[in-house]
């Protein structure tokens, strides 16, 4: 059996929770936040897992109180924490161990998770993960449902997940043989990367489970040990290439620079770095779209700056048509780690977002208000009321 | 004459305004966002100065409507949008214009902004700079009252600012020849350097001032122009070494690496990307201090890592006592660049900030609840309802 859990963190909301729900599948979350926004959306409970590498006990204490499918544990600390919490409950709580298999995967390196240089989970080849397996299974609340990996997000190959699910399956016989205990569930993450740009080409989720399944199916059988449930966290993969932001074209500007072709026309949109802080935090890469000008041959090369106050550089060399002020950009492949990442820099207000569907559009995130924005804000007495000198 | 405006940008709350108008300083805002909350303090109109290489036609007017004491303008479209908004008018409304004095400052390339390849203002060089103030000057609602630079953001060195003020003052010197011009004001920006890290020595406000004054008066008789006043807009170098971001440890995990010394410690505390993205754009350093065991000597070395489920690492190999669960580390350096450029990812609930008088804390920002995350969210009708599965 196959489970597809969502990643909620590439891009949660309510109605996102909804449309999981539909497909049939079950909803990670990272944070009490996350678990909150599920709930709220009525999520079924026993199809959400928690994740997070350093939960505190309040996160824990309101997922056991929600009762939801599986804790998936981290660290020693928390081991501890869930055998104070659980202490005298009758009712198992399910969870699943994070391990870290030591893989290094091929991307950016604030998105790989999976070597052993890590905050994320218990290391496999010190010991540790099979330690806090022994520890879990001697906790009467708890019960071991399985273990857990994630290499890293945006693979466009299948390199490190079949490494991993060598070392996933080597500790599966480990855990078999040194504690007795079975793996009902074997979930070796995310990771199946998107096309942002036109040469990326991924492999087609069919691909990537046939090949992953193969490689699982090979080494079970070498270990002689029986058929898991197979759990999988495709996040980005299942929302990224939805997503389409829409900016509107403002300043153009034309400057002249030292290397060739000795100018750069910088366009400016109305957003930037506090709706899509990836290309400064990843060096990410988008295709970008002159929408209402999708007949008109794409031969000029620009760079599409935002509007903040610091050089937050979107998209450097895009090619477009000759672009004019109110002219709209959409740039594809926007639906992950954008909405979620969203600040308020230079209080801009988040912008909204818009479900399509059958050409019917819906708002499901309504455009933040300039009173939202210091919703949250007090002035201490001492300091109000000064405010008429000039 | 020497005005000092402070770059809202850097930290902009209600409260902060007040402390601002209240040490005589003006205020500088870069949207329509931060001019909302400068005019919700009650911050004098007339000292405040809008930025922002993209504004929008509805950004001016509300600019235009609130009678601010300068647009800072950015480009040609915004010259347009300005005649067409100003016509008719009686009242002038002071403008000044941001030039690009085409100086590469020594900093990280996200914070540089003078150098000739950027977003910002007219380049001086080509002629953009005095064809945008002879537009200006034919603008029967505008007032021409100077010009504009920003070199860049956490400079230790002056070498940038000095190469600006004579390209400013040359600029000055063609505004008067060539348009019969005179430039009651200069503002040559921010930019002045703090310190994270111990072995990082900015030089005083007073140093900075002085060898700027110098340089200023310098070029200025060798024209044989007035004394313009000097507008200067410090943002990080007033509030970044007034703010300490508190984190409280929970997980403390030692990993096997490739490196020597063959093992990191990673200390996992309850906060991360979200409240502190700098040391992820910009490869940005802090000094950590155990704000419980500041008697203990700092002989670990670990590394700072957050919650986040990526990999999130805050601060790289620092020295701290022996920590434990619930110990508090206490991050320097933080006023600047951090509240806000908070973000709800993983649906963290952003922090409360604390302002601290002689020994008196008050809360300026209250911590996001739960409820506000999900606030702007809606459920299409068409997906609403179907939650009672399993």
């Amino acid at each position: 059996k196959n489970v597809i859990c969502f990643a909620g963190k590439s891009f949660l909301t309510m109605a996102m929770c909804k449309i999981v729900e539909e497909e049939g599948y079950n909803l990670d979350v990272a944070s009490m936040g996350e678990l909150f926004v599920g709930l709220k959306a009525g999520f079924p409970r026993k199809r959400i897992n928690l994740h997070g590498n350093n939960k505190s006990r309040e996160e824990l204490q309101f997922a056991l109180k929600s009762k939801i499918g599986h804790i998936v544990v981290d660290n020693f600390l928390e081991i501890e924490m869930l055998r104070e919490l659980t202490l005298g409950h009758k009712k198992q709580t399910s969870v699943l161990v994070r391990c870290s298999p030591g893989v290094d995967p091929h991307t950016h390196k604030a998105i790989s998770t999976g070597q052993a240089d890590t905050k994320f989970g218990f290391n496999i080849k010190d010991g540790s993960a099979l330690e806090g397996i022994r520890q879990i299974s001697e906790i009467p609340g708890l019960h071991f449902d399985g273990i857990h990996c994630h290499v890293g997000s945006q693979l466009l190959d299948n390199d490190s997940h079949l490494t991993a699910i060598d070392a996933m399956i080597d500790l599966m016989a480990s855990v078999k043989k040194n504690i007795g205990l079975d793996c009902a569930v074997v979930n070796i993450g995310g990771g199946l990367g998107v096309r942002y740009l036109e040469e990326h080409n991924p492999p087609s989720a069919e691909e990537f489970a046939e090949s992953l399944v193969g490689q699982l199916i090979t080494r079970l059988d070498k270990h002689v040990l029986g058929r898991p449930v197979l759990q999988q966290e495709p996040g980005r993969s299942i929302v990224a290439e939805a997503g389409t932001t829409l900016y509107t074209v403002g300043s153009i500007k034309t400057v002249p620079i030292k290397e060739a072709p000795k100018k750069r026309t910088y366009v400016s949109v109305d957003g930037g770095l506090s709706d899509n802080p990836r290309p400064q935090l990843y060096e990410a890469e988008y295709s970008v779209l002159a929408a209402n000008r999708m007949n008109d041959a794409a031969e000029k090369v620009v760079t599409v700056a935002g509007k903040h106050c610091e050089t937050d550089t979107l998209f450097r060399d895009v090619k477009v048509p000759d672009l004019a002020p109110g002219d709209i950009l959409a740039v594809q492949t926007t639906g992950a780690y954008n909405h979620v990442m969203a600040s308020n820099y230079n209080k801009l207000q988040r912008p909204a977002v818009v479900l399509v569907n059958n050409g019917r559009a819906e708002v499901i995130v309504e455009r933040e208000t300039l009173a939202e924005i210091i919703k949250r804000e007090r002035i201490p007495a001492r300091l109000a009321g000064k405010s008429k000198r000039k």
